[in-house]
């Protein structure tokens, strides 16, 4: 009997105690898988998150895309890296947490992150919902600095859980498909905001130029706005998906025969490619008064660029833009489009296992996905 | 009695041979200044222009324009050129015949001539008053093959004639300022219509890169428009005529100080810039959906480029697009508007003299022209 009670006693006070260290701060653990030098050699890591502050919720990790940014950045492509680096912005999980003036989330509803997870919120482009261009620099949910947490190192999705500001969050609807939904939070709003910029109608003639993670979302869009759509890839593996999704043409860029007659043809065209190309060649499609968006982002090694000369010659008042991913509210707009319309990436699911996310990066860097890697974080052991 | 018969009909006869040989094509003599080779010295040169047909209208011409394009092509930046060349893309004139089908023009009326005097009229670009990105070609005033002629080798501007059929050229209103006018025809179309795309209205931030001849007159239009403009150069000596001109800021981008929280502050800039430059300098500056328009054309060998990382990386949606002069419709709407509102570039005239035109090309060179140099054809000897 004073056994029992000393053994409740005890857990009581453990209780308590985990309580009090909790609100003085002890920090959450978490674990997933980093790589430890730009190698692309990903091996287990544990680490923590901070703590669920008032405004935060806490999301159990299910899926996690691979982006194609992911390797850019495992293989310092785009400059000085810092590592052990947790990469993962494509984020869908369930709200195990919440802080007490959270008002946009409870406890077991679906939620995801993109690609950054704080902004400054009084800046010109965060006023105009568009954080990612914030004045004083958006938070990257990887491989980012939290001026509002400490400065800690932000460390992304390939992991079980994350804490994150309900603001940052994107409410995930209960009938979308989980385990596809994931990839919208980055390949998704990148090429829905670009077209949506556009200003995409019924009829227009769009080429998506790239057709990966972020192109075939694109051709999935541009077709849901009634778009005519020509897919440009440097294969002929993917001419059946690309008609399959209901584009009107492809295009294999290596076969010249593909090209012909295409010159002054388009309203819009979308790049997506992360390697190098000859930009001018898509110029050149454009009728008068087209553009081009560029949310691709080739190494810095292969950068294609376009001259002065490229825009005034061939003349026809053809514009170019680049858009990076969208703000947070277009991010919900088009996640609830998405799923609305049941757009969904095509992807292949694979477990939190470093071997086979090794293997997908190979993958992924030899062209070889169809179309987007999304890990199960929930066989993480 | 019989030797003034015999002159009366020899004067007939010659009368009427002058006019049968007109009928049947003898062509109009023209003489005027063309480079002999690509070394900018201007010589005496007499050709011909072809007859007055009957859609044509043949221009006495009062004032030539000189342009840095000329230059440009004179001293073959552009790739290989055809001489001797008669330079000269902006044309203020008067009347002196016209076809039997003629109707918007009768002899005595001004008339102008810009960049070009023919194109195919019935392709896309052409059906929406974009005739200078006609599918087939638009036919340049110089250095141009007039399909529609015989394919003859036109000549420009630096010269006393001019015959062009009327649906190319612009009516000049008899209170304009004629001395003033021909810049018009391509330094002011040119800045007016990348400015009219770019729609700017009041209280606009507008930079107006390159102060010249292009520039000087989109300070004038954006002013005119309201906007706030900052003219930027790499001179001491235009700050003073940019203020009066009614710029609000001006510029030195070699002094440091001068460039200091101009990041991310501008609606449009308009590069005039017909050097090398550094395009990324102004892309930074604008704010998000903002618009870099480019109608200055470096030498190829100092082409600047924009990177796709430079569309990208600063992100903010921001765009670029080249622009062409303007269609003919909107040439005749930008010289109504100048007209009517006085807005004129500020010309130095010359003779029409060797020497004067090779000091004054030397001057263009060297940054000295403040700030178009116009040949009066009336002094040709």
């Amino acid at each position: 009997m004073k056994k029992n009670l000393i053994s409740t006693m005890i857990l009581i006070l453990t209780a308590v105690t985990a309580l009090f260290a909790q609100n003085n701060d002890e920090r959450i653990p978490a674990k997933g898988f980093a790589v430890y030098e730009e190698n692309g050699h990903f091996k287990p890591y544990e680490f923590t998150r901070h703590v669920v502050g008032d405004h935060d919720i806490q999301i159990e990790i299910l899926y996690a895309g691979i982006c194609h940014s992911d390797l850019h950045h495992v293989f310092a492509d785009w400059g000085e890296e810092k590592y052990p680096m947790v990469p993962g912005h494509e984020i869908a999980g369930r709200v195990v947490a919440i802080g007490k003036d959270v008002t946009r989330f409870k406890v077991g509803d679906y939620a995801g992150i993109g690609c950054m997870i704080g902004s400054c919120r009084h800046c010109d482009a965060c006023k105009h919902d568009l954080e990612q261009y914030c004045e004083e620099g958006a938070i990257m949910t990887y491989h980012g600095i939290d001026r509002y947490n400490g400065n800690e190192y932000t460390q992304g999705g390939y992991s079980n859980t994350y804490v994150v500001t309900e603001d940052f969050a994107i409410k995930i609807p209960q009938n979308a498909d989980m385990s596809k939904v994931a990839p919208l939070l980055c390949a998704g709003i990148t090429s829905y905001s670009s077209i949506m910029q556009a200003g995409i109608k019924k009829g227009d003639k769009v080429g998506i130029a790239g057709f990966g993670g972020l192109g075939h979302m694109g051709v999935q869009y541009a077709v849901s706005l009634g778009a005519e759509v020509t897919v440009f890839d440097i294969t002929e593996d993917k001419r059946g998906d690309a008609l399959r999704m209901g584009a009107v043409r492809y295009v294999n860029v290596n076969n010249p025969e593909d090209l012909k007659g295409l010159d002054k043809t388009f309203d819009f065209i979308l790049s997506t490619i992360p390697a190098k190309y000859e930009p001018i060649m898509y110029l050149k499609m454009l009728k008068f008064d087209g553009q081009l968006g560029i949310v691709g982002l080739p190494a810095f090694r292969n950068m294609p660029a376009i001259t002065v000369a490229d825009f005034v010659l061939p003349g026809a008042r053809r514009k170019v833009f680049g858009s990076q991913i969208g703000g947070i509210k277009e991010t919900q707009e088009m996640l609830d489009y998405s799923v609305k319309n049941s757009i969904y990436p095509e992807v292949e699911i694979i477990k939190a296992d470093g071997k086979q996310i090794d293997e997908a990066y190979q993958n992924v860097l030899n062209g070889k996905v169809k179309f987007r890697y999304v890990i199960d974080m929930k066989t993480l052991k």
